[in-house]
Formats: C-alpha cells, sequence, structure tokens
C-alpha cells in the first residue's frame, strides 16, 4: 500500500529466528539479583520454542534447567548468546562464541563506552572487533536486546506474548518496556523491538533498515539517542519514512539530555543535523515523549486520515466544552461553526427549548447523554467537518457514574463503522481510584471497538495535527 | 505574610454563613432527574449546620424533609436561596424572596443569557433588576453556586467536608466539582468556590475581591470565561495579585472556546486586554489547563521557593534520564554538571567501578534505589543546585516493583525536612490497572509526607518554571 518495495527476507531475519540461545551468567544463588537468570526466565515465559541453555560457573540447575559450566560444554549447537558476565570477561566470550559457531551475540553486559573511564571504550572496541573477525554479528553491549513475540524471544518476565504490527528501535531498554506495557492498555502489540545500547556493530541503522523490510512492521517507531554516521543514518531515515509511517522520538536535545545520553549509551547526540527541519523534509513525525509515540501508533493504527483539521467536538459540559475547543486550537486544529441545518437537527434531538451549545463545540449536557450516537451523527454529516473529537470524564457525578460511563461507552461502540467521518475519543480520567478503574475498563472497550483514545483533548488533538500533516506532506510530494 | 492588610470581615462574608436554605423546585417524583433535589442532598451530605427547606408544588417529604408548598409556607426566616425552577418562573420567585426578606438567591436555573434566543437576556435582566430594586444579591443564574465546607454549603454530594486554603472562582461549574476532586487527591483543600455562572450580578470581580480579602483563603484560582467592565476588572486582579498568590486559567482563548464561552455563560470573551501580557505584568500566573491549576496550587502549597531555576534530577534508567532532562530543558530549567566533589560522593555512594551516571541527571540504577536518600542529600548540597527533581515509574518491573514502590516512598518521605533544598516528585503512573493502584498509594503517601507529587516531569518543570517566576517577579517589583 505504501508503495515500496520490501524484499521477501529482511537481511538480519535471523536475527529474530535463533533457533536455540545460551544465557552466559546465570547464577544459581538466589538471593542475589540475577540478570542471566531473569533472561531465562523471560524466554520461558514468552514461550520461546527453541532450546534455552543455560550458562554459569557454579552449574546445577534453574527453572528445571541443567546449568552447564561453559559453552563448550553445550551438547547441541548455539545460534544466539546473551551475555550478562561482567565487561571484563567478555573478549573470552566472545572467542568462546567463535569456536562454538554462534552467529549472535547480545551484550546485556554494561561497563563499555557509556562509562567515564577510558578502558570502557578500548573494551567495547575490542570486543566489537574480536566479533567482526569472528563474522559474529553484536547487539548492545548495555541493552536490554530483542523482543520477538512470535518466536519468543524477550527480555522482560510477563511482556504480552501477542504480536503486533509495530516496530521500535529503542536505544533505551526501559523506554522500551514502558512502551510495550503501555502499548498494551491501547490493544497495540508490536513486532519487534530492538533494544540496542551502545551499538558497537549492529546499530540504529542496521534495525531501521531492518524494520523497513520486513513485512510484519507497518509501524515504525524510535527513541534514539545519537548515531555514528550521519550520511548512512539520513539515507535510512529517508527510506524508512518512505516506506512506512515513522515516528521519531529523539532524546538528548539538551545539555543534561546529551549528558545523560552519553552516560547512558556512549551516544554522541548528533546536534550536527538539525532534527526538526529533516525529520519534516523526509516526511518522518517527529514527537517529544514516548506517550506521543504511542498517540502516533495509535492514529497509525485504528484511524482513517482525516482529509482536514476541522474538528467537530463533542462532550458534556459547558465549561469542558470551552477548554476542549481550546486545546483544539492551541494544537493546531480548527472547529468550524456548524452550518445552520446541522444546529437545527441537533436543537430538534435535544428537543431544545434553550437553543442549546450546537455551534461546535456541541455540549451533549449531562442528563441528555443518552443522546450520544445520534449527536455524533448529526456532526458527522457536516460537511465543513473533517474528523470528530467526542470528550468524557468518568467521575464527574459521584452517584452512578460508572453505569452511565458504561452506558456512554455501549452508544459510542454502538455507531461504530456507521459514521463515515474519523472519531477520536479523549477520555480524562481522575479522581478516586473507583473512577481510575471505570475509566480503565471504558478504555478498554472503545479500543476494542476500534476508536482511538486519548488521555486528554490536548493530547488528542496534538497527534491528530501530526497525522494530518504526515497525509497532506505525502500526498503533496507524490 | 505577603504584606496587604486584609478587612477582618470581607464584604460579602455573608454570602457564604447563611443560617437558613430554601431550595426551591424539589420534586418528589423520583423517577425523574431533580437538580432540587440533588441540592437539598448536597446540604445534607455536607453537614450544613442550618435550617433546610426543601420547596416544591407536590409538597410531600423528602430526606425526611418536610417539603413546603411555597417560601411564605416556611415558618422562619430565609436567608438564601437555591432556584432549581424553570427559568420562566423565576421574576415570581425573586418577587417571594423579597417578601420574605432573603438576602441571597443562587440561580441554578439555566436558559437566561446564555441561549440564542433573545428573550433570554432580557429574562436575565429582568431579574437581576428585580433582585436589585429588593438588596437581593443574586449569584448565576446557570451556575452550581457556592461550595463552603465550613459551613456545610455544597452543590454536590459527596465532595469533602474538610477545609483548605484555596480559593477559586470558576465561571464552569463542572470545573469547580473536577479541581475538589482532583485536589482531594493531592491532600489539598478549598476554603471556597463560588461557580457563579452567567454573572447577571455578582460577578468575578466581587468574588475575586471577595477572596483578596478572605483570611481563610492563602492562594488564588479562577477559572473565568470573561468579564463585563475591563476597568474594574484589571484592578480587581491586580489587588488580588498584590495580596496573594493568584493562578488565573482563562477559558475561550480560541473562536471555538468563544463560542462555547457565550453558550455556555453568556460571556463575551474580553479579546480588548491582552491576557498574557497583563497577567504577567500584575504578577498573576497564568496557565492553559485546570491539571495546571492544581499543579501551581501544589507548588504554592507545599514547595518552598526555589531560588532559581538549576535542577538536579535524579531518577532510575538512563533512558528515563535522558527524558526528564530534555523535559526539563524544553519547560525552562537548567540542569548544570554537578561539581566533581558531588560526582566523587556519588561514586562513593554507589561503590560505583562503572563511572556512573551521575553529573546531573543522576541514574540511581534500579537495583540500587535503596540508596536513594543518600543520593538526593548528596546532590542537594550542591552549591550549583536551586531544587531537586526524582521521578519514578512504578510498573517497569513486573516482580515486586509494588514493593520496591512502597520502600522507595519510605526512603524517600524519611528525608523530608532534612534535605535543606525544595524537593519534588514526578510519578510517572501508567500500564495495568495494579500498578496505577500503587501509583495512586504511593502519590498519597508522598503527599502527605509534604512533597508535592506531579504527573511527569514535563507537568512539573513547567510549574516549578511558573513558580520561580512568579517568586522573582515579585522580588524585583518590591
Amino acid at each position: 500500500m505504501l508503495g515500496e518495495t520490501v524484499s521477501a527476507s529482511p537481511r538480519f531475519e535471523y536475527l529474530f529466528h535463533p533457533r536455540s540461545i545460551a544465557v552466559v551468567g546465570v547464577s544459581t544463588d538466589f538471593s542475589r539479583v540475577g540478570p542471566g537468570r531473569m533472561y531465562v526466565e523471560a524466554l520461558l515465559g514468552s514461550g520461546f520454542k527453541g532450546k534455552i541453555y543455560p550458562v554459569g560457573r557454579s552449574g546445577g540447575q534453574v527453572f528445571d534447567l541443567r546449568v552447564y559450566p561453559a559453552l563448550k560444554d553445550i551438547p547441541g549447537s548455539v545460534d544466539y548468546v546473551i551475555s550478562a558476565i561482567p565487561a571484563s570477561e567478555t573478549p573470552r566470550l566472545v572467542k568462546d562464541c567463535a569456536a562454538k559457531g554462534v552467529k549472535t551475540v547480545h551484550m546485556f553486559t554494561a561497563g563499555f563506552g557509556e562509562i567515564a573511564a577510558k578502558n570502557g571504550k578500548k573494551l567495547e572496541d575490542e570486543v566489537a572487533s574480536l566479533a567482526r573477525r569472528s563474522g559474529i554479528r553484536l547487539i548492545g553491549p548495555n541493552c536490554m536486546g530483542i523482543f520477538c513475540p512470535d518466536t519468543g524471544l524477550s527480555f522482560e518476565l510477563s511482556l504480552p506474548r501477542r504480536s503486533g504490527s509495530i516496530g521500535f528501535v529503542s536505544q533505551s531498554g526501559g523506554n522500551a518496556i514502558q512502551a510495550v506495557r503501555e502499548a498494551q492498555t491501547k490493544n497495540l502489540y508490536f513486532s519487534k523491538i530492538i533494544s540496542y545500547g551502545n551499538a558497537a556493530d549492529l546499530d540504529e541503522c542496521d534495525f531501521l533498515d531492518y524494520l523497513t523490510d520486513d513485512p510484519g512492521t507497518k509501524i515504525i517507531t524510535a527513541y534514539i539517542e545519537g548515531f555514528e554516521d550521519g550520511e548512512r543514518f539520513k539515507n535510512v531515515i529517508r527510506r524508512a519514512a518512505r516506506a512506512k509511517p515513522l515516528v521519531v522520538y529523539k532524546g538528548g536535545t539538551s545539555a543534561g539530555g546529551r549528558r545523560a545520553a552519553s552516560s547512558h549509551t556512549g551516544a554522541i547526540a548528533g546536534s550536527e543535523i538539525v532534527w526538526e527541519s529533516f525529520l519534516k523534509q523526509v516526511g518522518a513525525v517527529q514527537v517529544y515523549s514516548l506517550d506521543e509515540v504511542l498517540d502516533m501508533a495509535v492514529l497509525f493504527n485504528y484511524l482513517t486520515p482525516p482529509k482536514g483539521k476541522a474538528v467537530g467536538i463533542i462532550g458534556i459540559g459547558g465549561g469542558n466544552s470551552v477548554l476542549a475547543a481550546d486545546a483544539c486550537a492551541r494544537e493546531g486544529l480548527t472547529a468550524p461553526l456548524l452550518p445552520s441545518a446541522i444546529r437545527r437537527r441537533l436543537e430538534a434531538i435535544y428537543s431544545s427549548e434553550a437553543g442549546g451549545s450546537f455551534r461546535n463545540p456541541v455540549d451533549m449536557y449531562f442528563a441528555k447523554f443518552n443522546l450520544a450516537h445520534e449527536t455524533v451523527r448529526a456532526v458527522a454529516d457536516s460537511p465543513g467537518i473533517d474528523l470528530i473529537i467526542v470528550h468524557m470524564t468518568i467521575g464527574w457525578s459521584p452517584k452512578n457514574d460508572v453505569d452511565l460511563a458504561k452506558k456512554h461507552v455501549e452508544l459510542l461502540t454502538g455507531i461504530c463503522g456507521e459514521v463515515k467521518k474519523p472519531v477520536v475519543v479523549a477520555l480524562r480520567p481522575f479522581g478516586p481510584a473507583k473512577y481510575t478503574d471505570a475509566t480503565a475498563d471504558a478504555e478498554a472497550a472503545l479500543f476494542e471497538a476500534g476508536f482511538p483514545v486519548f488521555f486528554s483533548v490536548a493530547s488528542a488533538a496534538r497527534a491528530i495535527n501530526r497525522y494530518v500533516d504526515y497525509y497532506q506532506r505525502r500526498k503533496r510530494s507524490r
């Protein structure tokens, strides 16, 4: 659909489909934090179908698996090694991997180029060079590695096993994990996530290239702290943005952020390119927080692109209506006056003797929210309206608000598919826990029905503004 | 402390202390929505100490109270009347109120100046003029009225009965209710809230003036859609801002918002003054959402003003540290490099062979978060640091994250009072409900201990930037 030819099997396909994994640095001392053990547990929990070989000096057993004292003691072949040993021992490990015919080494191990001491960078270079000479590809060091639910490759226990269409290249492992968990509440799932840390060998360019060619990935998202080769990076980004929606969150835009990035992944934050204008020019969407990454993924996943930025705003409450309209305007949308025929239709729906607030924004009134579906239909029939935002807050009234919200959600889900214009819901949680729970339930039901749901009118409008820009730029560049 | 003489008893004190209230328009037909009944219930539930007289044509009983057929049938005197009858019947009511010696009429009733039909405005003028001639003061029409927990005056069931130091003048009743509920989760309470709707008689100026002189109100917040008299408004705002911290949220800044405001309260949104520069000039804090109103109230309530905008950022995770620093910079704070002596101290605390991320932002590391208190102490000892933001996310790790968070919160609350620099916490909720609940618990414990808590580093930094600006402007203008 997006006009780029993709190769049947991308170059680094094998990284995501190991038949056997050895986790090196598995301790059987359960009184201590054990990242090696954590990886074994994550692979078991994610249903990895290949062989899992824990490796650790102590031997023994973890999770009913035999712990091998060394890589060479493993009877079968090993495709993929996860390193959770101290940095100083990694050159030896890479040599062992070469001897064993290992194709990929993921270095969870930290203490390389990201540390202040110069020997860190030296060790990183040594390990990378050893790997290169043996034809081994390195992921990391200092990263969580690959998440690929299709093959049961995971870096954290109890991440969802369901696969989706979003690819995420995330220099930070923490952001990757947060993204998976948040996305789950939005009924969004990932095809592949790569946390690649210091990028001593494979880097953001390799992984972006991979996702560009990966048929299972429909939307590419990226959290990037820095890059090595500006020209190559630009070309990769350009190709990715041409092939698929590409959402980029650049970390390290401030002095403190750059300092943190260099301590985090040793990244040089690349002030040599002007990110904003470059990303705009190639048609990528730039965002400024992890929430905004997911907000864009929500739209690319759920919403038919609106033709323009004219929004019909529907919600409950006079004050809320004012605020919703102001927020839309601040974020770049317009809320045109509804035509008089539509206003008359709304007046008829509400049997309004009071004139009513039907000019846009439209106030549904608390007592008459059961007319939500008819209201949405009427506003959608306005020729000047490109899309609709329905805003609602659960917890406004203390009495039967949760039941009302359920009813409201039912009415909205009832019209899904029937209304021809894109409809977005802003669902504002607040107050005591019972309303927060009710909001979570409502959110789940709305996503299930196919509505994109946002935390606030402002965040919805911000994402929609970028979304429409994205499609308008694509259209112009054709 | 803030240098303005306040009168012992502000002019409109009596509005907030009625000895008896009649609620007119109480129906005993429980099959229909009954705003009159709702008010009676709210007053009973809020512990109103005076007499409550329901009035309704049907007579009978509600909540064990006798319903009087008409105002004149009430045996005792009536200070305050809440009108929940149709608009067309209100001129009659005001005449009855005059005969009964009523001092204040709060018109919940809508259908006046805010409606499209011209007779609405005419009726509003008529009622206002009738009241004026009888010495009756009107609140509204088309509003929720007064919330004053001290006297048990309330407009909504199950709002907190606890009184606090925040005054809120809110043209919108919905915003007022949302504010009370949200504030409660932040351990913040209100002295008085006035939802004044169409302001046919008493208006934002009267209520702002009242709060300026009210000794129980330490912080004034306002949601304003429009005003009548620009010169008077400016003088009132100027006097209020001189006396107390004043936070203003202007609704109706966009075309759609102005349209909504005029349908909501008949407000003319007052584009004749340039709000931004005017509010800055008089030393009021302008904000752009209800969340931001409360964020400012949180700081004014909890935080010793920092000397400047240099922030020490402390949190868990490399990626999170990058993002936190970037967010602070975007919102106007700086994150200077920590002096080498402090960095060495942090390295010693963490026994860090890896160099560590101690330059600012400071990465506490997941496995070593139990050093939180020592970390905060060390950063607070940096001469170049004005305040500290600690950021944390609950739900990052699936295993014992809730327990870890509890421990983390204990460590933080343990240092409260001990650290001489202001400390702010950004507590990011996410993911499944159990983490949301754990976040709510952590938030409550931190507020209880006296920390200002924010939803994100960005919202914390935005509020802090405005807060420091506020105090720096005050200092300069002395």
